[in-house]
């Protein structure tokens, strides 16, 4: 339709090759009401008619309702979703009135227009969603605040802790993945209309009207940066990858604590996948992939960096190229952080075996040799070797428990690590390890975030104080926008429908 | 289908998110074609009656003639190919017929069978587009062994050369390229099926006879390597990058010797396209999709290795996510491959613009250096520093020719740059610069692989007769593949219409 | 030291390969002054004897003022710079003293801390190098609101514009990054520590103590959280990848520009390199250089994210190795943004080559369409079509200026492009295109953030303000932190003079 | 040295933002032996005298000898290595003598040239250090055969297998990265000297003598190609990260099987890392290390291909950021083959706990599921579904093993999954169960590549006669390799000595 200056059309390949058309189908909608805002203000600056609005309002209106009068009026060799609106529009109406439409725009500024758009829409989804994962999470952490488990590091025995404090430590970082979200909106949530291909236009347009209609807290001012830059965009995807990220931690510990060897979860049925030829299965399918999409971001993002290192100033073709990626970063999250929501909401814990793993741990060790230091004031170092001592006897006698150790072998370890001389009691020794059962393990840890009980709540009561202010936040933004958005819709019926 | 073990079916949300059916389309013909071979081979060793193995084989049959009866008879919550495959069948013939075809073998080792098979086709038609593209490149090469052009280094001028130096080096890389993807075909050309899950099976099934059926060079042998490397599927992608890559060097250049400033060349009308808003552009579109596409490339790369990070041996459904990857990484190349021929076949070349911009440029001082050192017998750092001295005091007449230094200039540089004693007057200077036009510049430029003519030549002769050979060696291979696996289909009518 | 349970060392090779004492060097003055917030709370909360605090203290002073006694009195075999730093320590002081340093707190939580620390001093740098490369592109924008130039999209002519409006730009986009930089600090500058090994202790430390003395403004509360979590740390490099993604259009635009094709720029020629063998060239190496780490930052942040993909909870060794790429990322954004700005201070800007290709552009088609909308009324897909005729015209008369075409030639344009009856003559159209120089092509250019010199002085005014502005807040967080810094310092001095 | 054009020196933060000298070290021998071997073609084309030759061979042959030498007479202000080298060997020369060392050279064939033999050298050290892996892994397999353990796919019990059949799973992908580490090895052996900057010389040089006393297999011809591709060198990144996906793969195994939950492997105590507070503590820190450094190199090969997109012909100074990036893939990749052989020879194997799990494991259903079809021919998919039943069964008693369901469960198992009528009685399922034991479930499995010890023992074999072939043709091409340059040697030697 613009070929003013090549000559015939492009080869059948090359526009194939070029078109965006497949995957803007996400961007329909907002290119739609973008341009509704667009010529309602050309008309309030009087670039339009009245009656030319009317029709192109109106072409608009059928488009929004039936999306497949694109196919029946839109021009084939469209290699966009820009020209495609634009064919069908002139030719539902005709060339002098729709052929306004495109005044002082151009498929520069409308392409980012389109993307902030929907990016907007796409945060205040992922900012809900990451609410109500956050809730669910709370919710199976009141239920397993004493489900003492096995705290790893290396995928060792480190310390005992409870259940939910694993679940918090997952809270707090989806927290920080809503307060990045939360935040970049306001980056993105400018208009870069009116700067047109790079450098604005000559004719008396409006930018702050139709930033206004459309909900935009204000303009993307500079032209070249409105057309060229995508930063808030990238930094959309990376907000994106970071929680992915966060995800998959969630995911590796859910997969590890299901197998059959640690067995401390088992994943509802409903989320759990079979195999086309051992009955036995019962794989955690939907886990592994959260874990593979998350290495998927990882692509998507590059992708999207790679493409815009090298270029220069004013819109280049690549661009085009980071749209799809952006749209599947988008939905690869959302899908996550649903998904995650179900695993989570509906998994069985197995307290039991969670107890007897941590009965017979040697994760109690730092506990006693804590225990040395506060009764026997010795210095953190000699009480760590001591201990050190303790272990390797154990493990020697067929790795037994710590508080299976008799007199006898903790007389010799002291002997052995030359602790003779600091006033240890073989039975001092005893006593002090009988006493570090599993339950004062978590009792005795009393510093801030520790899994002890009361540090449980604390952290319970503030994350849901949190949940309640994000959700008025979020609430408030999402309200605004709709409202925005259904003035435009009314303002358009009333134009279409005023008979002067 | 499957869920012996779980209960229910699976969360709607987490079917939708697990299946991969969707991208699992490129696989049909080979899952069906994969899944004769072993059907026969089951009859062949006893597994499977006569009779049961021509109701499988009539409906693999139709399947692939009416993909449209994959919806019909598959089970609508398939979660891939493989399943919604089997479940057809199942459902055309019977339970004990349909349900014996997945008689050892899983979809691990299917899955693995069914990729290794569509990559192989793809290696053999990217070989055949490099050669096409390969013999364009030389064509126009013939066509500009005279176009004398400045040669660039930091985008700046450095010497003078022949257009068709330029194309000959990318024909150069392509050629690298070939012999990449020509070599990995044979670690590709394996059969993994009889790997089964992870550890083989205790049905006498025959590995080899399969494997030769359709058409691979050997097995893949170690069951648990069969069904978790993923290592030449990822070389693919990687030489798919790479050859990406070097198409994006020939698009960075054309792009640049597109603009106006530049003027080498102009792109056919069929590979530009025009603005939506400004009447006199005409962009070199394809050629950014390509630099954007190789920056995608990046991307998918890293999904891919980013993914198999971290992963156990043994299937995992992170897996199922390289799929998508590799496929798009495929089709994008071979688009790519195709457009970068068609803009190479059909674009303009502006000789004269580039011969204006050689005779003035100061690409021709090491050519000046040089024969200094020739004639004059001083060394290069001192003939280097002479010649500086030239290039400054032209730039500092305004950027004038160095040919249209007086013999007052060259005498004042021979001053000022400490060459007096050199035995080197401003005449000597004088006569020697004049004596380095442009054409002079190539001719005296010997080496092995420089763009004089004689070279030119030498290397159009390597490369035609190296596009012979290559010809010849992927036409063997394809039509080989082809042999076998119309033997494959020869073999299943014969069975169908066997009356036994 | 910590070899309590591995009976022997590690062997030598699996040391080097583990060790990350040369990475941590950054960290030294991190890890030592949180080591003394650590024991002098400690020593307040009854943990340590005022003696036992002040050897410690006095070891650590010793330390910060010469670093070198890390090698004479630390433990060769260490595997990382906590081990190093304590193992002198307690060799400075003794065992039963320095042997209590690392009472209640563990290399996971420490080592989070010495980032933390690291980084909030990143942030802050970057965010003043920020405002200094502002300023500088201010500068020289003011310089240049005059200077008219093609603007591009595509590489090719888009609209007239002027220098200082892609200065501006950059400007623009600098901004946002100060943005994400600024907000980042509060989510980076929480403390860790007192999580310990991940499950915090049963000793009664002040977690809230340490963290006020080392300047934080609070708490990373959840002890796994604390020890586990690197997503603010990602987001500290994604966002150094996305401000180096903003430098890299800098460059590019300021290559291209540089070329004697173009012509626009001149490096100053301490911006400039020279070759080892072509005599003429002034390259421009810093700008490649940091185009080439842009794509550097590209694989550092990927790294990163590849690093973390697929790691459970809890500390484990992996995360080491995201160390050295942090340090890289952060060092080379701070050197790319001062080589930037003495590029931006210094070169020399071209007017007359910029005006000269100007004035022969068809980068005012737009405007000539726009200006036929306004006296002509006729749709803008209309006169988008007239003026391609033109352009068409002037392409084939050899590429002359449209000013150039006769009233002949616009009379055969509005035959050939039927726009007899739209009511324009062939003299209109002479009048209106002589109209369009390139000083109107500017001036007639309205709207809000074009080249307009009324839009030059606003967008400077808005800057101004910002810069002014930011500078205010960035100086408030630094001396905060500063002062709170000197106060332990002070609080370290006292306890170590202090005679009781 | 080289600055003939631009004035004055370099800013001092763009000299050192600029230079590669420290990167560089890596390449200094191979720089001063590329120049001998220049030199000495130099000499014999006429270009230098025997007294010249001499002068600059004794120099260089000092700074072979000491490299502290460099710095002495080095110009301080050198951006790379080459110029560092030139300069020095002026300075212990003269002008016309050192000065003609860089006759018909550019740094721009030079730094190919350097890389290509590093990376040669690279590639025969990474065959030889897979070589010594693969044969240490093989002799673990010998000793393996008959440790029966669970296989896992989802981190779930699958099928039954033996250790020794997943090393041997490792030692074939490692098999497959020689061979593409071996046929790679052609592909950069090539040599690019006489390049020159971009488009070769007017001296007489003579490429292929050089490329012959340095031991490449023939030129890279093309001298744009020969200066600006690096695609055999990203090949090389590409192999080496292949390669480290395949030993991640390996780490991840070994670290969950050394969990005290799986409890399959104990680390030597030389690969074993301690706590820095938890006593107890011995972590794979190794193995986490190698899982980390893979993350690493999947960055390191996007800052390489991420730095070359977007690159036009011809050298830009981007490409110098490559180099570091490769050196690091190589000694990483090089250090974790030694890492990874020194705990496959040292870690134990606890064969008892192995077969415990195994013996109790789920994982002989589809051996039970085959041995119904063979036995009552039955369809797969039927088979399938009753084992189905019967691990239901057992789940619900408790996870109880197979082999302790009663009679009377068989027989509610047959009735509920409606298997009555297939002539299978709950006495002969009973019998069938417990014929399948740990042993024969791998007896049983007779597929070629499976964990049977047959098998077992054929792919010893196979990789054992593997191994010989591979060290014959590497000893083959180091040998060879190594007598070039021996000669060399002697020749510089032999002109040093020359007494006329």
């Amino acid at each position: 339709m613009y070929r003013s200056r090549p000559h015939g059309n492009l080869d059948d390949s090359a526009l194939s090759f070029l078109s965006s058309v497949y995957d803007d189908h996400n961007l329909l909608y907002y290119d739609i009401i973008g341009s509704q805002a667009h010529v309602v203000m050309l008309y309030e600056v009087g670039i339009l008619s009245k009656n030319e609005l009317k029709k192109i309002l109106k072409s608009t209106t059928s488009l929004l309702n039936e999306a497949s009068l694109l196919k029946e009026f839109g021009n084939s060799s469209s290699e966009d979703i820009h020209e495609l609106v634009e064919s069908a529009i002139i030719k539902m109406t005709d060339i002098e009135s729709g052929g306004k439409m495109h005044t002082a725009r151009s498929r520069n500024d409308q392409v980012v227009l389109d993307m902030r758009m929907k990016v907007r829409d796409d945060i205040n989804n992922i900012c809900q969603n990451l609410i109500i994962l956050i809730s669910s999470i709370i919710k199976r952490a009141e239920e397993n605040m004493d489900s003492i488990m096995p705290m790893y590091t290396h995928l060792q025995h480190a310390q005992l802790g409870v259940f939910s404090h694993y679940l918090l430590s997952y809270a707090y970082s989806l927290i920080r993945d809503f307060d990045r979200f939360y935040e970049l909106y306001d980056r993105v949530n400018c208009s870069p209309l009116g700067a047109c291909a790079i450098g604005g236009s000559s004719i008396n347009i409006d930018r702050e009207r139709v930033s206004s209609m459309l909900g935009f807290s204000g303009l993307i001012y500079n032209s070249i940066d409105a057309t060229s830059s995508r930063d808030s965009l990238i930094e959309f995807a990376s907000n994106s990858l970071i929680c992915m990220l966060n995800l998959c931690r969630v995911s590796e510990d859910l997969i590890l604590w299901s197998t059959s060897e640690f067995g401390f979860l088992s994943l509802d049925d409903r989320f759990s996948s079979s195999s086309s030829v051992m009955p036995q299965k019962k794989n955690p399918d939907p886990l592994e992939i959260i874990r593979g999409k998350t290495g998927l971001a990882n692509g998507i993002f590059q992708s999207i960096s790679s493409i815009m290192k090298g270029l220069p100033s004013g819109y280049s073709r690549d661009l085009q190229e980071i749209k799809p990626s952006l749209w599947k970063m988008s939905s690869l999250l959302q899908d996550s952080l649903l998904i995650t929501d179900g695993i989570i909401k509906t998994f069985n814990v197995n307290k039991k075996r969670m107890y007897e793993i941590s009965s017979e741990s040697y994760a109690i060790s730092l506990d006693i040799a804590e225990q040395l230091i506060k009764k026997k004031n010795i210095s953190f170092r000699s009480s760590h070797k001591l201990v050190g001592g303790l272990v390797d006897c154990a493990v020697k006698k067929g790795n037994i428990s710590l508080n299976k150790l008799s007199i006898d072998d903790l007389s010799q370890v002291l002997t052995n690590t030359d602790f003779l001389n600091y006033g240890i009691t073989p039975n001092d020794l005893y006593v002090l390890i009988k006493d570090v059962t599993p339950e004062n393990s978590i009792n005795y840890r009393i510093t801030k975030g520790s899994p002890n009980k009361q540090e449980q709540l604390e952290m319970l009561l503030f994350l849901n104080r949190k949940i309640d202010e994000y959700q008025k936040k979020c609430k408030l933004r999402i309200d605004s926008l709709r409202d925005k958005i259904s003035e435009l819709g009314f303002t358009v019926e009333k134009h279409i429908d005023d008979p002067s």
